[in-house]
Parts: structure tokens; C-alpha cells; sequence
């Protein structure tokens, strides 16, 4: 790498000459200048960005901690603020954190300690308590998918509870009863609040008042792979469920998949709705019924609030609660309460 | 933000002592060790990554420049930089270039400015020329999928042609003819190469010699909105294809969308197999037929090589040319010569 001592030693003057050279041209003298320019071309010096970071305290980039990039919806969510980023003529900086406490708060940790001062992070696995404290050093810090009291002004989130009441209400419409739910195995609290929505659907649909059985419900890594485990397991349990309800579409697309191999057509004999709305949810076949989580304004608007942030320009008093809304396509069918298709 | 003169004020010593004190505790009095580090703890302080960045003239990032982070190829690319990354405590600094030789350019640049000495560059609009520039400066930068004579140790790359080769003789030795190529209209040199793969095999296959038709051949974005609407376009033109071979297989899980819906029932009307086999291919409906492009494990491979660049510890003379693989599911049967589907 070329350092500013090497392009002073070929230009023949002084690393500060140098550095006014680059820095505040109009104080050097032409001959100095012309000096310096050569040697610059000639090794093809790039001023070092951690050195202007160090001198302004701040950088040219964004940083953003996610769940895992490769999976869709945190892919959405990075380019996303990759836009906005892009506007801004920032970079992104991105940390992989995989739900793991120490994981992201190591990503946390990294990111301020290289000057990020926009951050935005979602966070599952730490405690409000140590959060704020993170909020309370960096002003341009923004969580997504997450609130914390007392932060409204810096959150931006999803009301989860709505959109899996509405996602069960309209299977119940259809006159589904037995319907299950598949969650993901990572215990977030998103999983905590969908299950909630569909049970109180389920509970006050239901005749009684009860609660939908506990065996309806079923577990695994919110994914594809994961998708296909849940729904083996809930066929397995042999409970005559007529549609399932699901915690994202990755997972609804694994459940097609298993359901398809066993000769269960959809919807007309299992009806299926997913939450997310990814772009896989309108390839697969039928195309998906599903609950559309606006991740792309989401993270558009949490960017411009970590911008604002950084910029001490962020006012209190408001707060960033998204609804979902439904997308009905093709995975969802009424059901007549006829004698239960044999699996 | 916190800054070391703060902690220094607080601790009524100089900066200096600050610095020795968190950098070469054993020179340090322990009357300063402790003023500082009460000091540390109660501002929160944080050494920054751009001081240690300057002083080091390395930084303990990685950068990446990809197409689009959000597209699943590159995602899963990323995610084996980042597994990489991990086992060396190192952080991954993600560009988004799509495609476009500014951006390209223009991450590349940034990456460096970072000091990010090793990176792993997917680049497709820049020369070769400027490309080896870039690399004769950094010797921790390694291309993947692509290779630049001369730097054949400091890329690894795909054979592509082989690959489509491969495709297109599957589909050949179950009797299709009239085989189409769904393309990116990217204009990027994989394309090129898998149109010619294709080509090479239809033209040897064929009994007078002849290329393929200039019409068999539909070109969109590569993802799933263009892969449906090449699909469109192909059967618009009304040419009786009875299989095509997709540039990759988000395009193939588009086309299969707009083929159901045109009530053509895969396999059995019609074949197609996709290329890279990311995880999509495995839950279309019927299970996707494929070309392996083994990323996770070249992406792992290239970080490895970019950290070794980075140590002055990469040995010329090897190249790192990888075979892609046939992946045989169940989108591509036998075609019986009789009269052509109506379509």
C-alpha cells in the first residue's frame, strides 16, 4: 500500500507539504504542487480514509447489522438502505449477526468502533437495557423491527400481532377451523407476537373460547429447510388441519413443497398463508396468500432517521409503527366442513 | 462520541498516557492504569478502528464488491466471505456495484480508502486493464468469477461454457430439438460465455451444422420478473420450442410461473433447466433441474486467497478454474418427436 511518506519521498519535500497539497491546495506553492501531483499519479496514492475518519470523527459509511444477508428479507432490507446510502454518497458496512447475542453485539461494537455514526440494527437477542446504552453513545443509531420504550423516535417496527390476526381471521372466513401455526425455532419476538395474533384470532373464533391445542403449532429454522421440518411434523401429528399459517414465506414455500409430494393440492384441499410478502411468494405455484411486511419503506425510513440522527437533527415525540396489510393471492380457499381429506 | 482527549480530561493525565495506557499497559504507572481505565468505563470510550487502521496502515475489515447483495446468488457469495471473515475476527465491508462500471469503480476505490487490504472483487463492467491496475496496487485483491491473463493465482473463475454445454447435452439426449436460452440482458461475459456453450452444443448436435436460430434466444433482467418475461416472449414468438436452458435460475423459476399459467405442464410439455442451483431450485414445483456453480465453496476460497494476498503469502503459477456439475430434479423429461404442444 502506498503511504503519504512515499509519495513525499518521490515528490522530494516534506510529508505536511503533502498533505497541504491535498488538504488545502491554494497554500502550497505551484512548484510544490506539481511536485506532489506527479508523485501521486505516478504511485497511485489514495488518501487514507481512516485518516480523514480519524480527523472528523465520523465516516463515509453506514452501518447496518442484520440477521443473516443472504436470507431474503434482510437482502431487501441492506439494499434498501443501500439506496438511500447511495444518495448520500455513503458506503454500507454490514455485520451478520445470526440472532446470536455476542454476535451482535460484537457487530455493534465493530461498527462504532469504526466510526459508522448511521447505524441501523436489527437486534433480537440483547436486552433493552444494553440497547439504549448503545443508543445513548450514538446519536445516529436506529433499530428496526424492534422498539424500546422511551426510544419511539428511533425505532422503526412492524405491529406483528395485527398482521398475524388478520393472516388467521381470513382462513377462519374461509371457514377453516383447524389451522395451524409454523413458527420459527429462533425465539425472537416476532415469533412470540405472531403466534399471539393467531392464537387470539383463533380463541375468539373459537365456539368455547379456547385456545387452539398446542400440538398445532410447530417449530424449525425460519427458512425453506425449516419450512419443510414444520410441516413433515404437523402432517406427522396426523390432526386433520385443513390450512396453516405461517411465520414467513420461506417457510410457507418449504410447507408447499412437502404438501405437493404428498398429493395435497393447494388450496383446494390445504389452504396456506405466509407472512413477508419476498419475492418468492409470487413465483411459487399457486401463488402465495400472504401478509405484506413493508420492509423496503421500513429501512428506507429508518436510513434517513440514523442520517438525521448523526446530524443530532432527529426529534422526539413521534413514533414509527408500520401495519402490515394482506395480499391474497392464490393459496387460500374456503372450506366446507366435509370429512377431513386423509393424511 | 466519546474521544480519547475526553477520557484524558476526566483522568487528569495527557493523551499520551491515555495511549500508552490502552496500547502498552506494561509501560504505564498503575496509578495512570487505573485513573484511565475508570476513565474508559465510565465514558464508554472505544479505541477507533480508524486510529488503529492509520497507525497499522490494514484495517480488520474485508471488502466485498457484489452485483446486488439482495439477489440470492450474491447473497450466498457474501455469506462465505463473511464465514471466512469470522474465523480470521475480521469484519466484511459489502459495495453494491450492479453491474455498472462507475459503481464498480468507484467501491473498488472506496474499499481501498477503507484499507480493507484483503478484497474479493465480482467486477464485469471494468477492463482488464483497469482491473490489474487496481490489483498491481493491492495485493490482497482476488477476482471471482472472472479471470484477467497473468493473474490467474489471483482469481477464481467458472467454466461457463462447459457448464451450458452440459445443459444443453441433457437436454439434447432426451430427444429435444427445438431447445431455447433465456438470458441476462446485463451483457455481462457470463452470459456470453453460457449462450456460446449452448450454442457449441446445438450446432454439433444439429445434422447440418447449423447455429441455433436467432430467435430462440429471449434476453431480460436475471431474476425472477425476467426470466417470466422471457418466457412471454418466447412464446409469443410461436417457435414450438419444447425446452429451454435459463442463464440462471431465478430466470427458470420465472418462466415455470408464466408456463403453468399458460396451462403448459412441466415436464411433460415442456423442459427447462436453470443454472448456479441456489436454494429456490429445490422447492419449484416440479424440483428444478440444474448446473451447479459452486459459489460457497469459490467464495471461500477466494477470501482465503485474499488474506494471503494481503500477507505477501500468494504463490503465482496455480490457477483456480472451477467445473460446474449437472443437478438432475425433475424439470426436464423425454421428448417423444410427435406433433408440437399448441401453443
Amino acid at each position: 500500500m502506498v503511504t503519504i511518506r512515499d509519495v513525499a519521498r518521490l515528490a522530494g519535500v516534506s510529508v505536511a507539504t503533502v498533505s497541504r497539497v491535498l488538504n488545502n491546495p491554494a497554500i502550497a506553492s505551484k512548484e510544490a504542487r506539481e511536485q506532489v501531483l506527479q508523485a501521486v499519479a505516478t504511485l497511485g496514492y489514495r488518501p487514507n480514509a481512516n485518516a480523514q475518519a480519524l480527523a472528523t470523527q465520523s465516516s463515509d459509511t453506514i452501518g447496518v447489522v442484520v440477521m443473516d444477508v443472504s436470507d431474503p428479507f434482510f437482502g431487501a432490507l441492506v439494499k434498501a438502505v443501500d439506496t438511500v446510502a447511495q444518495q448520500h454518497q455513503k458506503y454500507v458496512l454490514i455485520g451478520n449477526s445470526y440472532h446470536i447475542a455476542e454476535k451482535e453485539r460484537h457487530a455493534i461494537e465493530v461498527l462504532i468502533r469504526q466510526r459508522c455514526n448511521a447505524l441501523i440494527v436489527h437486534s433480537k437477542a440483547l436486552g433493552d437495557d444494553e440497547l439504549s446504552r448503545f443508543m445513548d453513545q450514538v446519536s445516529g443509531m436506529v433499530l428496526i423491527n424492534r422498539v424500546i420504550p422511551g426510544y419511539e423516535h428511533r425505532c422503526v417496527w412492524l405491529d406483528n400481532v395485527s398482521g398475524a390476526e388478520m393472516a388467521t381471521r381470513l382462513l377462519l372466513s374461509q371457514g377453516h377451523q383447524r389451522i395451524g401455526y409454523i413458527g420459527s425455532s429462533h425465539g425472537i419476538e416476532d415469533d412470540l407476537q405472531r403466534y399471539q395474533g393467531y392464537s387470539q384470532a383463533m380463541t375468539q373464533a373459537h365456539q368455547t373460547g379456547d385456545a387452539p391445542p398446542a400440538a398445532w403449532r410447530a417449530q424449525s429454522s425460519p427458512d425453506l429447510q425449516g419450512g419443510e421440518a414444520a410441516m413433515v411434523e404437523l402432517l406427522g401429528r396426523n390432526l386433520h388441519l385443513s390450512a396453516v399459517f405461517t411465520y414467513n414465506d420461506s417457510m410457507a414455500a418449504g410447507a408447499m413443497a412437502v404438501l405437493k409430494e404428498n398429493g395435497i393440492n393447494i388450496p383446494d384441499d390445504f389452504s396456506l398463508i405466509g407472512f413477508d410478502d419476498i419475492p418468492i411468494a409470487r413465483y411459487t405455484s399457486p401463488k402465495m396468500t400472504t401478509v405484506r411486511y413493508p420492509i423496503v419503506s421500513m429501512a428506507t425510513l429508518a436510513t434517513e432517521l440514523a442520517l438525521k440522527g448523526a446530524a443530532e437533527q432527529l426529534s422526539a415525540g413521534v413514533s414509527h409503527c408500520f401495519m402490515p396489510t394482506l395480499v391474497r393471492r392464490h393459496s387460500v380457499s374456503p372450506w366446507q366442513n366435509v370429512a377431513p381429506v386423509t393424511y
